[in-house]
C-alpha cells in the first residue's frame, strides 16, 4: 500500500514553507510531492527539502493524494480547481492559502465534487524575499492563520487542516469569508498599495537620486510590500476591490487629519503620537492566544494532525470507509464508526 | 595622564548602540562614559557593556572629554549645548546624532565656543524596540550615516567622526544640512506619520477588534514607526515641519492616484505593481558603496579613527598642541606639524 501523500501546488514562498513544515517531522509516514508552473522553482523546493519529489502534471499531483494544498495566486487557484476535478480522490482534502476568500469559497462550491473536503485558509505571514529560496519552516510561527471550512468539509478534514496550522506554529482563526476579506483589506491588502504609493512618491520626485542615498531601514520596511509578486497582488485587488478602495479612502482622509495635526502644533502632534504609541503597545502586548477565536467544533485538532502525521492510520481508515460507501455524505456516521465523537483518544 | 575619554549623552537605542561599537574594540585605550536624564537607562547601558562608567552630571561628562556625543532629541541637544559650554575642553569634538540637521548646525554655531569642533551626524538606523535594552553594536551595519562638519570642525575632527562611522559598519554620506532635512523628510520623517495614520485608520474603526486578530507581519512592519518615542518625533516634526508637510501632501495625492488605478482595472494595477517592483529591486540592488558621496577632504579617515582607537596618540598630541596655542585657529598649521598632510602614515 502506497504511503499517504500530500501535494503542494505552487512552490513559492508559502508553498515551500509549508513543505518544510511538513517534511520537518522525523516520524512522518507520508510523502510530500509538489509541482509549480516553473519547473525550476519546484526543483529548488525539492533541493531545500520541502518536497520528497516533484511531479510533472496536475494529474500526478492530485491522483491518490490525501491533501491537496493550493499555494498559488487566487485566480490561478480557480483554474486549478477546474482542472483537477477528474483526478481528485473521493474524500480528499483540498485547502488553499490565498489572500482573498469570499470568491474562492464560492468557486470551490461550484467547481469541486461534493466528495471533496474543501477548507479555505490564509496564513498571515510573509517577508520581503519571495520564492522557494526564501522559504522557512519558521515563517508561520506566531502568525494568525485564518481558516474557513466549506460546508462540505467534515470535522476530520477541519481537524487535519487545523492541526497542520498548529504544526506550523501558527494560530488558527475561524472567520467568515466575507468578513475575512473586509478585515484583511484593512490590515494587509491596503498596505500593498500604501507601500507602492510611498515608494512612487519618493521615486518619482526630482530628489530621488539624493534622497535614496539616505534611505534607511524605515523606508525599506514601509515599502517592503511593494516588492511582492505583481500577479499575486493584482489577483488580490481584483477579488477584493471594493473593500480595498473603502479602506484606502479612509486612510487618505486620515493622512489629511495627521497633516492638520502637524499644522496645529507641537502639543497636538505629541498627543497623537503618544496615544498611538500606547495603543500600538497594547495591541502588540495582547497575546494572540488569548484573543483567538476558537473553532467551536474542533477539539483535539492537533491530536488529529498528530495521528495523521504519526502513521496516517486514521486517514487511511477513513478513506477506506468512504470508498466502501461511495455515497458517503454522512460524515457523522463515519465519525461514529471511527469512535471520533467526544474528546477521547481515537 | 588620564586616558582619553568619549562621553555619550543620552543612552537610548542610538547612544547605547554607539557605546557598544566603541567598547567592542579589544585594543582600545580610551574610556567611554555616559549619562542619561534617566539614571536607570544609563545604568542599563553600562550593564550592557556600552559604557565603562556612568557619570552624575553634565560637567563630569564633558570636562576632560575628547569626544562628546549627543544622542538625544534635537531640542534637548540645544539645551545641552548651552549648558555644556563652561565645561567643554578646547579642541573637543562635539557630534550629535539627531534626525534634523539644519537648526542644530545653526545652534552649534551660535552656542558652542569657536574652539569646539562640531560635526553634525545622523545615522539612518533604528528598529522597533527602543531604549538601551534594544541596543546592538550591529545596528548601523550597512546603513547610511549622514555627516556634516561645521565650518569650525577641522580635518582631523572630521576624520575621527568619519572613522567612528566606519567603525560602526555604516557608510558616511556628506550632505548639506538643509538638503539633508528635505531628503530625510521624504525617506524617514514622513514615514512616522504614515505609520501613525495607518495604525489610526484601522485602530479607530469598528472593525478593529476582529481585524487586529488577522494582522500579520505586514501590518506590524508598516506601523512600526508609530511606536517610536513621541518626544523624539515631536522634535523632528517641529524642526522640519514644512518639508514633512510638503511630502505628506504629495503622498496623499499619490494614494489618490493609486486608487484611480485600482478603479480603472487589472491591467493598470498590474503595470503599476510590476513597474514598482522592478524600480524597488534596482534601488535595493544598487550597492551603497558605489552610490555614496565621498567627503572630498577626508582621505584615510578610518586610519585616523584607528590611530585614535589604537592609542589616542594623535589626538593627545593634537590637544597638547592646541593648548600650547590657545588662539588655535590654524588647523592647517597643526596638521603640518603633525605630518598629517597627504596620504601617508601619520
Amino acid at each position: 500500500m502506497a504511503k499517504p501523500q500530500i501535494a503542494i501546488i505552487g512552490t513559492g514562498l508559502i508553498g515551500t514553507s509549508i513543505g518544510l513544515v511538513l517534511t520537518s517531522r522525523a516520524d512522518r509516514s507520508y510523502d510530500v510531492i509538489g509541482i509549480d508552473r516553473s519547473g525550476s522553482r519546484a526543483k529548488t523546493a525539492k533541493k531545500r527539502g520541502a518536497l520528497d519529489r516533484t511531479v510533472g502534471s496536475l494529474e500526478e499531483a492530485v491522483r491518490g493524494t490525501g491533501i491537496v494544498i493550493l499555494a498559488v495566486p487566487v485566480r490561478a487557484a480557480r483554474r486549478l480547481m477546474q482542472d483537477m476535478v477528474p483526478y481528485l480522490d473521493e474524500g480528499a482534502i483540498v485547502m488553499d492559502t490565498c489572500s482573498t476568500k469570499h470568491e474562492i469559497m464560492q468557486w470551490a462550491a461550484e467547481l469541486l465534487p461534493p466528495t471533496a473536503h474543501f477548507v479555505g485558509t490564509h496564513p498571515m505571514a510573509g517577508k520581503e524575499a519571495s520564492g522557494p529560496e526564501a522559504a522557512d519552516a519558521g515563517l508561520f510561527r506566531g502568525a494568525p492563520w485564518a481558516i474557513m471550512p466549506s460546508p462540505r468539509a467534515d470535522e476530520s478534514a477541519v481537524r487535519v487542516v487545523h492541526g497542520l496550522i498548529e504544526q506550523a506554529g501558527a494560530t488558527p482563526l475561524y472567520v467568515d469569508p466575507a468578513e475575512h476579506d473586509t478585515y484583511v483589506a484593512a490590515v494587509s491588502h491596503m498596505l500593498i498599495l500604501i507601500s507602492v504609493g510611498l515608494f512612487r512618491t519618493v521615486r518619482d520626485s526630482a530628489a530621488w537620486e539624493d534622497a535614496s542615498l539616505l534611505a534607511g531601514p524605515g523606508f525599506r520596511d514601509l515599502t517592503r510590500l511593494a516588492s511582492g509578486d505583481p500577479t499575486m497582488a493584482t489577483d488580490i485587488i481584483a477579488t477584493n476591490r471594493d473593500a480595498i478602495l473603502h479602506w484606502l479612502g479612509r486612510f487618505r482622509d486620515e493622512i489629511g487629519m495627521v497633516m492638520k495635526a502637524v499644522e496645529v502644533g507641537d502639543e497636538t502632534v505629541y498627543d497623537l503620537l503618544a496615544k498611538t504609541q500606547l495603543d500600538r503597545e497594547v495591541f502588540l502586548d495582547q497575546p494572540r492566544e488569548r484573543r483567538r477565536k476558537e473553532g467551536p467544533e474542533v477539539p483535539g485538532a492537533s491530536d488529529a494532525m498528530a495521528a495523521f502525521f504519526m502513521g496516517g492510520a486514521l486517514y487511511e481508515k477513513m478513506k477506506e470507509l468512504q470508498r466502501a460507501q461511495p455515497a458517503a455524505g454522512d460524515a457523522k456516521e463515519i465519525r461514529r464508526k471511527l469512535g471520533m465523537d467526544g474528546n477521547g483518544d481515537r
